[in-house]
């Protein structure tokens, strides 16, 4: 059959993404292209434990449909930790469980944006943020951002330019791709802005628990005294990707409408899943797990940085990301990073160019290294490899 | 804040379904509202089992990201499932798990529909169905059925009608709400208009393994030679609907779209839940398994057939479903039935009125009951109760 999709659907040939991480797929490769966490480092046998528990005291109950708002243990051990570990005030009426990151992105832009309305995002973004966004109609703007993220100047302009701008989205805590994080000043400034001008803020903090060095900074959230900022976090980075559990924590009338957009997306989330994770955190120090993460991802972050300032020609910069997984790498000159994609494939090692990344003005010669899910030796031979590479297109 | 949501937000103050499920999960009620299976059904044991396995043999891959379409052993056991049980010779190629049903019928609207594009159901159907389509701006038209399921000739009036209709969806097997099956020679004449009208076949059948008696009847998919019929099912009602996991199977140039759009949705579902499901498959006879909820439902079924028959007023009709988990009531004059849903709560017995399932016009006095979820002795009282509140009505 010739089947007339929605305009909803992209163009499947222009997937550039899916080609990049099929290429970067070959066993050969050293891919620094990918955005895994660290397989090794998951919690299996306590996860497995805590699972045996949920089969043996409520294995019907979490088998069976739930609330589509979420499980009540899971919900009250995440308001706990958003006040301890966030400093966010909250209760579980507050907050919504979701199928992941994905699905939060996914339902808050169904849900904000008719087709035409803007979404303002930091220059570059994340790049599925960019497609949900986009198949719901939204006009992207990108704002531009420095190591301190994004600027306020320059989203109090673009808010002045498109007034009727429906949500900022935003990734302060060593954002992807850039790793970079915004400054407290700039958070709080951020919140005036949005309430300013009416406009839902967006943050996205999957890393921000997975930081090595410097200080903690509370999240836009916290200077949210209005219900203009829904925050969104996943159990991805911080425990285990597979289960695809994330949650939304949001005014009370942004939830009751989300629920109803979620019932008709899914129903609810995995309810087992959701089991085993309020079990795992009630019987686990969630803290410490999230420290032995940490403490491996600075060794690796740290190797990857070292190995670029050795490496890699003169004039290359990188971003000092003080936690997360990405490090992003400019390349002075107009060098098109498709094309060194392609170069580095040929001396077997990937990353991400920087094109996909951005909504719309490109900016050329930048790309991603991911350093979570790669050993020692891996980062060194790959850096090795890449500044060949660069070399021969500089 | 004062949230400016999208037009794809219904109004909160509208929704009857979520209050009539709110007023009939107050304890006191006896509830055919619902559509949940039997929990004490479960397989909480194999389930365990095949749990321990995953976590001893797969921990970090079943924890881990995985591929968007869904795992391989899965989508094997699912494929060798459709040609045994189906009659649908498929490869794993065609298959793509999604997050349940909910998920599928919510992607493939997304993927076919434009707003204002039109989608023909049967009149009644599954109301959740609705809410989806209506939030992608689509036109729902409902055609005729009767006991024999959708009237081949009012679809074909309805296409020449609506001759840029992008869907027909349809739940063949033991309908939600009306328990009525299609015949197999009307299944192959919906393929023959589809095709003719280029028109694309969503077949949902949730309850089709549901069968306590009567001849099995092939699925749509079965006379689809052109790739016109997407099929989705789901593990909701032949294992458990708290994992979540549904599937489709279609032509591949669907399926690559489909996977796209799932990936904008929530990366993949549940990989864990996908490990275990795999594991049961392997090492447990879903066949059997089916065979005991089909067993006690029919038992459930029977019953509340006979109290309806011997309890409620003359000239009260029924469907006879052949399997699945609701019967279709029509009380003769022009009952309101959210009326005599009141009446009901106040003599502590629940149902869900006919008006919600009607896509256009809503023909009075019809409603449905559900007997899945229902021990003997509630069956009993709740018929009773029911046939008190319509005595008062008619």
């Amino acid at each position: 059959m010739n089947f007339k999709f929605s305009k909803r659907v992209p163009n499947l040939d222009d997937d550039v993404v899916g080609e990049i991480l099929k290429v970067a797929g070959d066993p050969e490769i050293i891919s620094f292209a990918g955005g895994l966490p660290a397989p090794e480092l998951f919690p299996v046998e306590a996860m497995h434990q805590a699972a045996d528990k949920v089969f043996e005291k409520y294995g019907k109950d979490a088998l069976q449909y739930t609330a589509t708002i979420g499980n009540v243990k899971l919900r009250e051990s995440i308001s706990h930790r958003m006040q301890t570990n966030k400093f966010v005030h909250t209760s579980i009426d507050n907050i919504c469980i979701t199928t992941g990151s994905e699905q939060s992105i996914d339902l808050v832009a169904k849900m904000m944006v008719n087709e035409g309305d803007v979404i303002l995002v930091e220059k570059p973004t994340y790049l599925c943020a960019l497609d949900v966004f986009k198949s719901y109609g939204a006009k992207v703007v990108g704002i531009d951002m420095d190591e301190d993220g994004m600027l306020m100047d320059a989203l109090e302009a673009k808010l002045t330019e498109y007034s009727e701008a429906k949500l900022i989205y935003t990734i302060p805590n060593f954002q992807n791709p850039t790793g970079r994080t915004m400054t407290a000043d700039r958070r709080q400034k951020m919140v005036e802005i949005a309430e300013k001008h009416n406009v839902v803020i967006l943050e996205d903090d999957p890393y921000g628990e997975i930081r090595y060095s410097g200080e903690v900074v509370p999240p836009i959230k916290h200077y949210d005294e209005n219900g203009t900022v829904v925050y969104m976090n996943t159990f991805s980075k911080i425990l285990a990707p597979g289960m695809r559990l994330g949650w939304i924590v949001a005014d009370k009338d942004f939830i009751d409408a989300f629920v109803v957009m979620k019932q008709s997306a899914d129903l609810h989330s995995d309810n087992l899943s959701q089991y085993i994770v309020a079990q795992y955190m009630e019987d686990n120090d969630l803290d410490k797990h999230i420290q032995s993460i940490s403490d491996e991802y600075k060794k690796r972050a740290t190797m990857m940085l070292k190995e670029i300032d050795e490496q890699f020609p003169k004039g290359v910069k990188h971003s000092n990301p003080e936690g997360g997984m990405f490090i992003w790498v400019e390349v002075p000159g107009n060098v098109n990073t498709m094309d060194l994609f392609y170069n580095c494939v040929k001396h077997n090692v990937a990353f991400v160019p920087g094109e996909p990344f951005y909504p719309d003005e490109v900016i050329p010669g930048t790309f991603r290294m991911n350093f979570s899910n790669m050993k020692d030796d891996q980062i060194h031979e790959g850096v090795r490899r890449m500044a060949v590479a660069i070399n021969e297109m500089m």
